[in-house]
């Protein structure tokens, strides 16, 4: 094989993947070995796919330690699908749901969530540009209410959960479509998590869900009434098998989940996480010439912000960085700046290049 | 490259893929030429995105001669989602629809359909096992109805349409997921029609819809209700980048489309088709050891069903096909007996192949 160029990734999704993940799947793409046909071409329905999908979910399992009483759903969709999902399968009438709002997909899902039912906007940081995750003592979750809504990490705004907000009884729904899988999980103290694989998992194409029994039941109520693609509880009965899976993104996610218990696993590749976002944030705070946009105790281990002190700088530093193989650092329009993502397989060669891009150009042009 | 061993895949979808596409596909896994990410890390938002979106775009307009009042979708969830879909988006209050019945995905349309609004089955086979497709007296489509919907060809019973059904001024609405771009399409008799990717077009993860502008005008008179990511309108203004779309089944249907193109469009593909099909046919008919499922003016030329005079020989020829190299030829257990997929992309020596297999099996085993 001849070696190919490829430069350093920064993008927010879809983004990098592990090179051996991809250098196997080129490796199988005209025939899975011993199959005969393409994973592009194997029906569903094949003992091969089949097996595949029951290693991936294994794997899941043990990767992020699910408890039994929980199923782990392979969607379609993204994030934008599930903001709708979450309310119809869960939020019944006469009850609310409690939705925390700390970013723009916060308030995305917000708004789907008004579409189905009564919702409690329990804690927000929207007037402060959402620089910060809210703190326990501001949220007050609504006893009796349906769930409570979070997400994990803020692509856009680069902050982060350090500690779950407080639920109570009351189930608590994460969206972790940016960081699922980057540390260890407390499952146990979710109901359900959902997330698109396109960050941290896989290909854009495929949405993991992660749902306890009991959220289960109660979707399987609704039935008669739900669109059946829209119920958890027809997919969780049917394995994720009721109609046609995004079988690729499902494969290659596999690959994801092999490699990164090759690597250690959840805790090992935390340790990996925050080794190269402290990279980042100490050269960020070492002179005061770029400055993070989020607060400092809820910076982001995935999505690092930071702006330079102009406009024009901040244009050089996006074109010199291209330039230089750094692509995909120009920061969401609601931000301005720069953004590095730095998911799960994002190199730290990439983070100590970028370091060292950083100061060089911090040195000619500060 | 090493020789890769391929079977014959005579799956009913995902199914087979042309070969130069597969071995594009996987030249340029790591990078993509000039780009220096693999086509499953690239952002959605990214120029080289964007440019292969369009180009696919433009090349399905061309293919089928889509005119400019037609909008083309890339989305998810496959024909199960478009079952809902189709009525939330088009199905109004004091309105019903027309459903036909032509087989168990067409009874699924209308199963989800009913959740939403009126339906009226205007005909149906069912009571034949859905044998045929009915003749156009059969069918009194209602006057002033939402749609009427169809489905062109049925996977299950290997039955196809050979011309349209009379819809007079109601919007014709068709599932063609299993033989889309088989054949030329008159497009401006339909006013909807969709279909997965999954058996003519690409990899499985990619639902294509083509859609008249007066139906998403309709459709976006609902954005306030609809869940936003089930709403036509909203994929039509955005491109289909609402959301992150499913970027390598994107990629991968443009190289099929491109494909498709470079062997002379719908015109050239439909009479190789017909001549795969005229084969398989002919020696059904031969000598009545080999029975055709269904009517004769029914057949449909991308699944072709058969029976075996018993079931001890329905399984040996399963078995020794398999073990020849001719896979995936068991029918659904609905209509028992084999089913050959013979897709677009299904070579014609694979064809050839069962044909000969079929004589000798007669001639050992008749």
């Amino acid at each position: 094989m001849t070696t190919v160029h490829r430069v350093f990734n920064f993008a927010a999704g879809p983004a990098v993947m592990p090179l051996p993940v991809l250098e196997q799947i080129q490796r199988d793409l005209l025939a899975l070995p011993g199959v005969g046909m393409s994973i592009l071409e194997i029906s569903h329905r094949s003992k091969t796919f089949e097996s595949i999908l029951e290693q991936t979910e294994a794997d899941i399992r043990t990767l992020a330690g699910i408890p039994s009483n929980y199923r782990i759903l392979f969607l379609q969709g993204g994030a934008s699908l599930q903001f709708s999902m979450v309310p119809m399968n869960l939020l019944a009438d006469g009850q609310s749901a409690d939705y925390i709002d700390t970013g723009s997909w916060a308030d995305k899902a917000i708004k789907e969530a008004r579409k189905i039912g009564q919702v409690n906007v329990v804690a927000s940081t929207k007037a402060e540009n959402y620089t910060r995750i809210p703190a326990t003592p501001e949220i007050s979750v609504t006893p009796g209410g349906a769930y409570v809504h979070m997400t994990s990490n803020n692509t856009i705004e680069g902050t982060q959960w350090k500690a779950l907000p407080t639920a109570a009884d009351v189930p608590l729904v994460s969206d972790m479509s940016s960081d699922m899988f980057s540390r260890p999980i407390d499952i146990a103290a979710h109901a359900l998590i959902y997330a698109g694989a396109q960050k941290n998992m896989g290909p854009a194409g495929l949405t993991l869900v992660i749902v306890r029994d009991d959220l289960v039941a109660k979707a399987k109520s609704r039935a008669f009434t739900l669109p059946t693609m829209m119920n958890y509880a027809v997919h969780a009965e049917n394995s994720s098998l009721y109609n046609t899976p995004p079988v690729f993104a499902v494969y290659a996610t596999g690959l994801v989940m092999k490699w990164l218990l090759a690597l250690g696993g959840l805790p090992a590749i935390a340790v990996s996480n925050e080794r190269k976002a402290a990279k980042l944030y100490a050269e960020i705070d070492r002179t005061g010439f770029y400055r993070g946009t989020a607060a400092a105790f809820s910076r982001s281990l995935m999505n690092v912000t930071f702006r330079l002190p102009s406009d024009e700088l901040e244009t050089m530093f996006l074109r010199e960085a291209t330039a230089a193989g750094l692509d995909g650092l120009k920061g969401h329009r609601a931000v301005g700046g720069m953004r590095a993502s730095i998911y799960n397989a994002f190199p730290e060669a990439g983070v100590d290049a970028l370091v060292d891009f950083m100061r060089d150009f911090e040195r000619r042009r500060g």
